[in-house]
């Protein structure tokens, strides 16, 4: 029998810039207690953009968490409130340079809803138009691209490591080719 | 420029059952130093279950950081120096109750690699054997049944709204279909 889970208690732990991180305390009905450690996030928005000639543009950057450098689709977190269609191109232009005439809306999801909220809304981007990249302070990218079908290889032989890069890989080619 | 982030201070946080949380003080080629707010992940494996009439068998669970009812595939966390293949099949078991005669890898990913190191193994399972489910406490778990063309609309209407699951049921179709 599904239930949802009462909080009985919840107790901020860390307020952080990018993430903050709670316990609450829940009661079921076996009327025990159980822990929830909840990791709150604003949210994020990917953007896949699609050149004339079907190449698709990608950042590599210095992933502290996991101590590589992944190859990713341009993504960035929501600021406060922030339209998630306007995060994702805000995003394009300041990771590639590159503005889109053409952008739209294929799904949203959570990355991780066990113990985080974060969701992240993906777009596709298309007629391309190139620009002057702006990075954040802190932030040094490099610009890459390739074929979805150099793309979906790299899936599966491990290059790419990205979770919401490999959903926005696979709902293009789902969706486009 | 691509860089590495080299680690000046980290301080430990908290010390969780499912995450950690650290603060990281890199120094970048700027001279700056910056803060990367990390979760710590153990990691986890996930499994595609696929009945003999290309049915796969999901799981509904509320998930609290959400305070939804997600429909997912099974999956959970790996025990300290855990093979995620022996996850994977010891999740579909507690979960679902089934055993299976044909498990394979099909990649591995990070499920949010901006602020946590959590790693998440795929499997798909062929040649099911049903049995007896065995959740963790605490733990209350629905079966439902799909097509994967069924799940694929679940995706773009938003009703699937957990990462992996996408991205488990794409490369499903992408691989198998």
């Amino acid at each position: 029998m599904l239930q949802n889970e009462k909080t009985i208690r919840s107790e901020k732990i860390f307020q952080g810039k990018i993430i903050n991180l709670r316990l609450d305390t829940v009661q079921l009905s076996d009327e025990k207690e159980y822990s929830r450690e909840i990791i709150e996030h604003s949210g994020g928005a990917a953007i896949i953009p699609i050149t004339e000639d079907n190449k698709i543009i990608m950042v590599r950057q210095f992933r502290k968490p996991v101590e590589d450098f992944l190859l990713e689709v341009p993504a960035g977190k929501l600021d406060k409130g922030e339209d998630p269609l306007v995060c994702a191109v805000r995003e394009l232009k300041e990771e590639t340079g590159y503005e889109a005439k053409d952008v739209k809306f294929l799904f949203s999801f959570y990355s991780s809803p066990g113990f985080s909220n974060e969701m992240l809304y993906l777009y596709v981007a298309k007629d391309l138009i190139s620009g002057e990249v702006n990075p954040d302070e802190g932030e040094y990218i490099e610009i890459e691209s390739y074929s979805i079908d150099e793309l979906l290889n790299m899936i599966y032989n491990g290059e790419i490591k990205d979770g919401k890069t490999i959903t926005a890989i696979m709902a293009v080619k789902d969706f486009l080719f």
